[in-house]
């Protein structure tokens, strides 16, 4: 198709107006929000709705061009910004949200609301979203729903796959698979809904989701506990997922990354007992859950506990895991690696990071922390050249080798589709390949997102 | 491939002993229990690990033999059965359970683990399954995870999907894909264990499930409420859901159901107030839930409550609604029809399904009950011939007319491979054969279940 012919076509089914070209128009769309990553477009184009979606889809398949989808453009591993030439298809002015069924618990969200407004949507119906995370007022739930986006509830709620009790996507032929009915039984055939979640818009474009809240419980208990070890921090959280339904957050931080915290807020140490890990526990229930997270703690052998029932106290013990990005980013632009590690082996993982960081860039200091519910990690890793892809390399590969894997919550996007088979079997990308094919045979889908061109 | 070489490299493969030949020890593995699908099977090959599966699909495979993966053969559509001369992969000697991994609450459970095995396990270890059917004693981990199985808790924990923290499973070129890490947070590529659960053996056979534990919770009650009609008993429901998280099951049955059930038992009504509905809940917790639910019944205004606390009146409660299969059969054998209807219509469907089943066969009865909380209605039709496909048709196309499914928990097998079509899109089916094509090129597996060849 000759220049300008596809950018008409497009213009024709979305309105010109919502046809972006020009480099400064274009530019909050083409990189991501740390730079890393991203490239010129040939054009952004604006859908307001899914049969425009369709249509987008079918003229860019007609012209054999590229088409990324792009939600709120939070990511961290260049999944939604272009590698060069590609449409940018943004999902941003999809933001309709539907009302609350009061018998179900669900709503139907289109792709471009944000996390932070289906929140506030969740509670003013007397429910809550059931997910969290940082960048919840950018973060769309179209983009979380295509990486299986996860957070701080994950232990509890699950990831956002078990928020997604069915949802509409176009495929890479411009067809529409509605699955909204909602049913949470419902096993009519293949899962596709399933498939398509975490799949990073290679396989399909999700435009609506029929999304499941949460009851929302406001009696709520949080705690932080010193321990000696990782080792401890495992074994806390076999006992209290057990007995503790209630249980909802399970974060842990290091010494290392808790002093950082405490000098860039100027503040004391959270308890006068050194420890060299911290667990931040949080429970949640329709009852006061304080008394059965004090009884479980004191059965995990837990002795400096530090606890918050108050909101104000809640929040401030919440601020030593969140700080955390930004006083690392106050020391200088970290590189940022998203890993999870099975439990079990997580000490000897934070033990050996260190060593592995400082044999790239001896002037580099590793700062870990994350959900321990998960074993999902964040290594921030600053004083590094986040060009140099040595300690990326050298940590996931260390991740894999304890049998954890490349991506736990941020997705594989560009940035780690050649570091994939470190987590997945010659079979499983040869499985993945087979699906890529069968679905977009063209190949216009977000090419070099999830699986290397 | 000449008549017995097959089987002679089967032998080979799984030893002799284990190639089932003859009518009579092939027939358990030939028809299902209720003797409406099955037929005459090559031959019964039982593998005892993943490799010696693997070997007899590259068999099977090379001589285009079709194979039908089972596990307890407890199905009710004919999903697990031979339609004639394909060889029947029984996993039932697969029945290896792991340790539970204290800090996960997960373990490693061999395909042909019967569901009593592992809620068994589980309780040892201070865990609970998570799900509960009544097939319990029959139906094995990998039969349920290809069916995504339900049951009665799955409104509190989600189907057996929810279950599923990572899976293997050989694909039909003999492959093995293993995702057992059991991280909760892994986005690294899609899901194929997402994919697989459901399939039906139609895209890869499972061999091993990572199967994620819940707390046990000992601090039960269950209250039988009477209603005048479904819709008030979905509006009972949604204040239920949104105020009690301890909420495990709510299940309902009608008044014919109900009046059959206890002249079979011999019992006095549950509750001297006549209802034309009656709503089973269960609540468990680590701490008592009755004062909960007792506010929450109240707050959702309900008046004929009997409550159980201690297990036998609990016991009592649940017999009224278990019974139904039993108080049914007895009657004669009757016609199964498993159905998802969304909450809001599920009243509309309930008043038009006599009227249907008298047109089709004047003299037939249509008693109704399910699992309120998912919209999973089981129509039982008694007094018809089992034979006649008309009233399948008609109950399936009024589910699907209202947005419902064709089949919530039981599965598609073949006996609704023909009707899927009313519940999914041509977009959703022309994406479900690729993916068969992408995964099984051959179709040498479980052909003719879910999509009709």
């Amino acid at each position: 198709m000759a220049a300008g012919a596809l950018e008409r076509a497009l213009g024709d089914i979305v309105g010109a107006r919502d046809v972006l070209r020009g480099a400064d128009v274009c530019a909050p769309f083409e990189h991501d929000w740390t730079g890393r990553f991203g490239a010129r477009a040939r054009c952004v184009v604006r859908p307001a709705d899914t049969a425009q979606v369709a249509a987008v889809l079918r003229a860019c398949r007609a012209a054999r061009v590229a088409v990324v989808p792009q939600g709120g453009n939070t990511g961290l591993v260049g999944g939604g910004v272009p590698r060069g030439g590609e449409v940018v298809l943004s999902l941003r002015r999809m933001a309709a949200l539907g009302e609350v069924d009061a018998t179900t618990g669900q709503l139907d969200v289109g792709a471009g609301v944000t996390l932070a407004a289906l929140q506030a949507a969740a509670r003013a119906a007397g429910w809550a979203a059931g997910v969290d995370l940082a960048a919840r007022d950018g973060a769309t739930v179209g983009g979380m729903v295509a990486t299986d986006a996860g957070g701080h509830q994950a232990l509890r709620h699950g990831t956002v796959r078990a928020r997604v009790a069915g949802l509409e996507a176009v495929l890479a032929d411009g067809s529409v698979v509605d699955r909204r009915s909602g049913l949470m039984k419902d096993n009519a055939g293949y899962d596709l809904p399933a498939l398509l979640v975490g799949s990073e818009g290679t396989l399909g474009v999700v435009t609506h989701v029929r999304w499941r809240l949460v009851p929302a419980l406001d009696a709520r208990v949080t705690a932080l506990v010193g321990l000696a070890s990782l080792e401890e921090a495992a074994a806390l959280l076999g006992v209290l997922r057990r007995r503790l339904p209630s249980l909802e957050s399970a974060e842990f931080v290091l010494e290392p990354g808790l002093r950082l915290v405490l000098e860039h807020l100027r503040l004391p140490p959270p308890s006068p007992v050194p420890a060299p890990v911290r667990v931040l526990v949080e429970c949640a229930a329709a009852h006061d859950p304080t008394d059965e997270l004090a009884a479980a703690l004191a059965a995990a052998g837990a002795r400096d506990v530090v606890v918050g029932v108050d909101r104000p106290d809640r929040e401030r013990l919440w601020r030593l895991r969140e700080a955390h990005a930004e006083a690392i980013a106050a020391q200088g632009v970290p590189l940022k690696i998203d890993v999870g590690v099975p439990l079990g082996r997580l000490a000897e993982f934070a033990a050996a990071v260190p060593g592995l960081v400082a044999a790239c860039e001896p002037s580099a200091q590793a700062i870990l922390f994350g959900h321990l519910g998960d074993g999902n990690v964040h290594v921030n890793v600053v004083g590094a050249d986040p060009a140099d892809e040595r300690i990326d390399e050298a940590v996931l590969r260390l991740a894999a080798s304890l049998g954890g894997t490349v991506s736990a919550e941020h997705g594989v996007g560009v940035a780690k589709a050649r570091w994939l088979a470190l987590a997945r079997s010659d079979a499983d990308l040869a499985a993945m390949r087979a699906v890529k094919a069968a679905l977009d045979p063209a190949g216009i889908l977000n090419p070099g997102v999830v699986l290397e061109t």
